[in-house]
């Protein structure tokens, strides 16, 4: 077997993640056993480093250093949102020349995978021998085509974690704080808030109500299903996704400040919790407050999961072994064998078949009146989170 | 020694924490250990559960669910906000009349203290036999006289966590969020956003900026400390109070419902954060997001202070022990001995100089410029999150 030899290179992009950096630490492991990869060398801030020569090498960290990776969160080469206009191709190009690279792993979503599927179609039109593979990573879990996404698993874990505490804590003291309303990222998809459902024990435990960007709100509806709640059992927390939208399909809370756009032209949205408390209390009289635990549920290490990490880890191995074969232009996937017991396999999708793409969550992981997941959604994702969380106990509280 | 011998009753009030529950386990352990205290009761919701006589036997408990108390966090018992008004003292005089309770523990805060206070003097007014102890709680950590709250250490080390990977997240992604505000607890005293310092492991880890509401905030001032902090790391994390005031001396965002009025007429505040982070953009033209965990971050068991729960366990079995040694209207104290180790006894102070009182955090606890804390705070604080956070890696970048 022939294989092209020269440096490899690795870069991260997008929002961070729990677990990216252990995709990372896949890669450079696995470049490691390999002859034909010489150098191993990390753009800082994703495809922003090639394009500013921002790059380090390396094979100078330690193996401790690499290892510890895997337990480390965020982008430890740093990220950025940035989308290379027409002639910053040709300047990656130049990059990847200048210094012998022949490999490119980058790690990241949708956006990521087209900046990836350019660069390889650029380097084949050009006749540069390049391997491009890309390494799946979003909280979001809205990639197409795989199973689910490194990254998802952990920030569902945390916010099951957080979500059973809250709810504990808006049991106790619902003889005042009535109802709470717990904001999840996912500006687009709601697999993030889906995944809240996780936090439940028994069938009253917390979140009473989900609601995701795919089913448009109904403000009077949601009203309703609050005050359904609250009757019921003296309180009520609620689950909802950053980007939820209203029937008028806009946003039901876009904040429209010009600096609010990234460079994909996405806007940041916002505070749709703070809004829907403020319906809350205004229309149904009702003590409500509201979280938004914002960024610390995508990298949160110590709640991150088990699985999650050991998938990542996986995704970035295997995107070497795969370059390594000759592949290039795919992205790496997790396929779910059909079998009763959780086991997965890795896979290899065309990049052009995600990029830019999104996968919404499907009619039958939501519930009809669209206010809860259904069980097949919690069937696909509780083996995401590696294990149940930590029990607690419950007090029998006999009367005297 | 001739000790009072009848019932106890205990409950829980105020905002729930993650270790209440193991100064209830502390009572309840202790309680059952002197043949003085016959049956020992739970009131359900605080006071309002003697008032409305829900009330349970929590002898009818297991030893694994008591025990189980320690790692659940929460009220178990249930909580509340209810300032008794005079008639409402006579009734709980008359259950405790009824079901013979001779021994009352109230685990709060200061508005607790008031309450357990003036039951305790009614009591001793109308003649009534009866031995009140209070168990500090309070994730404020704004009790006088001891040197800290149970509660205190575990909200700090969540957060201390979440802002050590929120910081990490900013770090990784300043290319494109180049601001973040972290909202934190405390309506009236700034000592959870104070421990917020103990996030960082170097010089210019995040937060690079604390404000409390001990120090009016100058808006211009303000945004000139971000600037340049932005001006020299490229990002910014900012830890704020949610009960941070301007120079008028009015919060900087209250909410002015009716409904926002708890019953002690408290005024609930938040989303300070918002609104410094919409000062941000349209002020610094940067991109700036917040978060707020809101209730997550007192009730995180995983996340809880190996100190906090044993000091919790601690000051609940020495109210039952001061009780039994005939002590009636005092809280129990924790108290730093004057050592270079971290070592802490039970005190007790009368419940009167705690009530309805308040300890902001003390100058020598605040810099100068009044945007963070000093050295003096992080020696106060360090000991009362249980030990380092985990380990993270962080490459050292080797340019090629």
């Amino acid at each position: 077997m022939s294989k092209l030899k020269g440096n490899c290179i690795i870069a991260q992009s997008g929002g961070p993640t729990a677990v990216i950096n252990a995709s990372v630490c896949g890669v450079i492991q696995e470049a490691m056993k390999h002859a034909e990869i010489e150098e191993i060398y990390g753009a800082i801030n994703g495809i922003l480093g090639v394009l500013h020569r921002e790059i380090i090498d390396l094979r100078k960290e330690s193996p401790r250093t690499i290892e510890g990776l895997k337990s480390t969160p965020s982008s430890a080469l740093g990220s950025c949102r940035y989308k290379l206009k027409d002639e910053d191709y040709e300047a990656v190009m130049e990059a990847f020349k200048k210094y012998n690279i022949r490999y490119f792993f980058y790690a990241g979503g949708n956006d990521s995978m087209d900046t990836a599927n350019r660069v390889n179609k650029l380097a084949s039109e050009k006749g540069y021998e390049l391997r491009v593979i890309g390494v799946p990573k979003t909280v979001d879990n809205d990639l197409p085509v795989t199973d689910h996404c490194p990254g998802y698993g952990s920030v569902i874990r945390h916010n099951a974690i957080a979500i059973r505490d809250a709810g504990r804590d808006t049991e106790a003291i619902g003889t005042t704080d009535k109802v709470k309303i717990f904001e999840t990222m996912g500006r687009d998809t709601g697999w993030i808030a889906a995944g809240s459902a996780l936090a439940r024990e028994r069938e009253d435990d917390a979140p009473h109500l989900i609601y995701l960007p795919e089913r448009a709100v109904n403000i009077d509806k949601f009203l309703h299903d609050v005050q359904k709640v609250y009757d019921r059992l003296g309180y009520a927390l609620i689950a909802v996704s950053e980007g939820l939208v209203g029937e008028d399909g806009e946003p039901l809370s876009a904040s429209a400040t010009g600096v609010d756009l990234d460079a994909f032209g996405h806007k940041q949205y916002g505070d749709v919790g703070g809004y829907l408390a403020e319906v809350v209390k205004n229309r149904l009289k009702l003590k409500a407050r509201w979280e938004k635990p914002g960024t610390i549920q995508r990298v949160a290490m110590d709640r991150a999961s088990r699985v999650d990490i050991e998938e990542a880890y996986l995704v970035g191995k295997t995107a070497v072994q795969k370059a390594l074969e000759d592949k290039s232009g795919f992205m790496v996937t997790l396929v779910r064998e059909k079998c009763q017991e959780y086991r997965i396999s890795m896979g290899l999708v065309e990049l052009e078949k995600v990029a830019n793409k999104r996968k919404p969550v499907p009619a039958q992981f939501i519930n009809e009146e669209g206010n809860d997941v259904t069980e097949a959604f919690l069937s696909y994702a509780r083996p995401l989170i590696g294990g149940p969380l930590h029990p607690y106990v419950r007090l029998k509280k006999v009367r005297i």
